[in-house]
């Protein structure tokens, strides 16, 4: 039988999915589990791209260009101008989902072995990308008692060889739902200016920001037109995760021709699902302000939630639809894996992701879990209630 | 300015796209141009599968499992079976494509460095797969006067390395047209066995068969279960190229489970095209015989016009709807550019694709043009006449 790749061996499995086999038992035995462990948002996606999908007429469900369809590259555009990024259709390359965009980027700008810098606690399928393009990711750490803001810019210089090509950030964060505030990125700004490195910046969750507070892109900042990548996606957006439609943003011109020709060679991103993304542009105000209103109503739930539960921690985001939370106990990854396995309070349980999967430093955040606020209050309040009993009888919680 | 990676470099443009700058402006000067350049069908995709599209009734547009919903893989592996594949829903991964298939396959089974023997010409994508993937391709000559058919196997031996790990075959084949016989495979499986070798087995014009030839997979012989990988896609099966579903298929569980990981990292296949594809299945019977009936009667017309040429030799393929003929000129990328740019026949002229861009080896096929016959018969002849105009007229034209 011939050999595996050492890549093949080495790429990481989802993290995530670690505990499903222990989910699948629990709802075998009749168990109601509240999933807060994964990215898939309840809300309903606009009927306006549903029905654009709906309504498709053409004949031949044809490839279209491999950088995407004019139409919808313009359409686009106009998206971004409105948020006061300066750039024109040229820029724009349409992916299968951010993840492509994401591989795209990597392979395009870090040869093998070289490094980029990403915040810790971070995405973990970062890892499955890195380790397909074969680069290596250096963790910076990012604390909860600060709310994960960014690490200080020395940490940074710390980290930085002649290896280092690019600092990713993903903002608002997952999973930890900060958002970088404009200082931030501007001290980023001067970093990847000095050592002329990329900026990645990841804005799956632009649009999930709270308390009127100011989504800053590196975008906005001038003088860094060369070195920023923008990686996008319909996917949270429009709640279209299903879509696979994304995007890479670049002004820097040779880099937009290196990516394209990643995108020639697997030829197009989906027909239908760029129509759809086209019409989804149109979406109303007033489904962004409906769908922030819950989210922020379901993140102050959730929050205040914890924090009354004795022992938790956990810092108040101010984007996205994640939390990460300090629990009283010994290690995240036992607990989820018992909640499931062997507790249960009214017949109900809790699904969580265990942090330790968005930390590539061993034994970080150990004592830490992601919950994704993807459920309605009243639910989100059940699975706090069970949350609140099993800390109490848990056998491995610490006195904290 | 940070510098792209020898990657973003070194990837291959593609080929088919050189000549479109030229063809642009050809259509400015108001010329009328024959596209027998790609591989987009004009076929219309089967109503049981568009319908499936406009008919969906989610909600939410969400992502699926990984490895694709459970219900198009159960579908596909009624597909397969009648085929006489003997497999099971588990050893089938549902892709953005046939391309993200042939990425997963590479990446997961060799190493940076590691060595595929693909017959040439050969799809000219594999290049951009292989450097994606830092694998290298070693080219294996076949030649126009066989027909393209495999060459000799003692010829592999002679390229076989211990750096090679896989054996890449596309049937019935792209650009070519060959359909392998039986006994060629037979021959490529004792290969594999012998020397440990991986053989994928790239199936996207597997429903394109003609005269009543038969169409065998390496999924048909006994005893390489864990060797093959097949490479499949909806894009041509159902004129379907825009849905981007295909799927990679192993019984090779080691290896399955490795292709998931890759899978996983990039979240899901898009839902609605899974919704389709999984229509698409009870396609009947009759749209394939159309289809066969149509393009048996195109590859007639083309191959008969091309023989007919003083100068033009084109062997008779039994599959897929491409030719690769020889023509009586010095460099067909010159020739083709030339068709573009300075000749017409009653204001029209052809678009074809230098057969180059299909070779690895330097300098071969360099007389050689691809025809895809994706348009009716009667622009078929048309093209057929304006090629042997031009070709009575090309100052580089050779004496053959
Ligand atoms: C931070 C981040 N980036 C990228 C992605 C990829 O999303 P997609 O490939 O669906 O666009 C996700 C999905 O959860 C994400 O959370
Ligand atoms: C031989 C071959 N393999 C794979 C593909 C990829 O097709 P897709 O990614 O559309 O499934 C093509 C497309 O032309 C092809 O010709």
């Amino acid at each position: 039988m011939p050999q595996l790749s050492e890549k093949g061996i080495r790429m990481p499995a989802s993290p995530i999915r670690k505990l499903t086999p222990f989910a699948d038992q629990a709802k075998k035995e009749g168990k109601k589990i509240y999933h807060l462990n994964i990215g898939q948002p309840d809300i309903e996606t606009p009927e306006i791209m549903l029905n654009a999908l709906k309504n498709i007429d053409f004949k031949v469900w044809a490839y279209t260009p491999s950088e995407g369809t004019a139409s919808y590259r313009n359409k686009l555009m106009q998206y971004y101008n409105k948020l006061g990024y300066d750039i024109t259709v040229n820029d724009i390359l349409v992916t299968n989902g951010g993840s492509e965009a994401i591989t795209i980027a990597m392979q395009a700008c870090l040869n093998p072995g070289e490094e980029i810098i990403i915040p810790e606690p971070f995405y973990a399928n970062y890892n499955g990308f890195a380790c397909s393009a074969d680069i290596v990711v250096k963790p910076i750490m990012s604390y909860i008692d600060s709310g994960f803001s960014l690490p200080p810019i020395g940490e940074f210089e710390k980290l930085i060889t002649d290896k280092t090509k690019a600092i990713a950030i993903c903002n608002p964060n997952n999973p930890t739902g900060y958002l970088y505030a404009r200082e931030e990125l501007e001290q980023l700004k001067e970093l990847c200016l000095k050592h002329d490195l990329y900026l990645f910046s990841d804005e799956a969750y632009r649009e999930f920001c709270y308390d009127g507070r100011e989504f800053v892109s590196p975008m906005h900042l001038a003088g860094l037109e060369e070195h920023v990548v923008v990686l996008d996606t319909v996917s949270k957006r429009y709640s279209a995760c299903g879509a696979r439609i994304g995007c890479l943003i670049t002004k820097n011109k040779e880099l937009y021709q290196a990516a394209l020709k990643f995108a020639q060679a697997r030829l197009s991103p989906s027909l239908e699902g760029q129509i759809a993304s086209e019409a989804a542009v149109d979406t109303p105000d007033s489904y962004f302000l409906a769908v922030t209103e819950e989210y922020t109503a379901r993140r102050d739930t959730l929050v205040n939630g914890l924090n009354q539960i004795e022992g938790v921690f956990c810092p108040n985001p101010g984007g996205a639809f994640y939390v990460v939370a300090k629990l009283p106990i010994d290690n995240a990854d036992a607990f989820c894996q018992w909640m499931l396995e062997s507790f249960s309070y009214e017949n109900e349980t809790v699904m969580m992701a265990p942090a330790t999967g968005f930390y590539s430093t061993p034994g970080a955040g150990v004592n830490e879990v992601r919950l994704a606020y993807v459920l309605n209050r009243d639910d989100l309040k059940r699975a706090l209630r069970c949350l609140e009993e099993a800390l109490s009888v848990y056998p491995g919680r610490t006195q904290a």
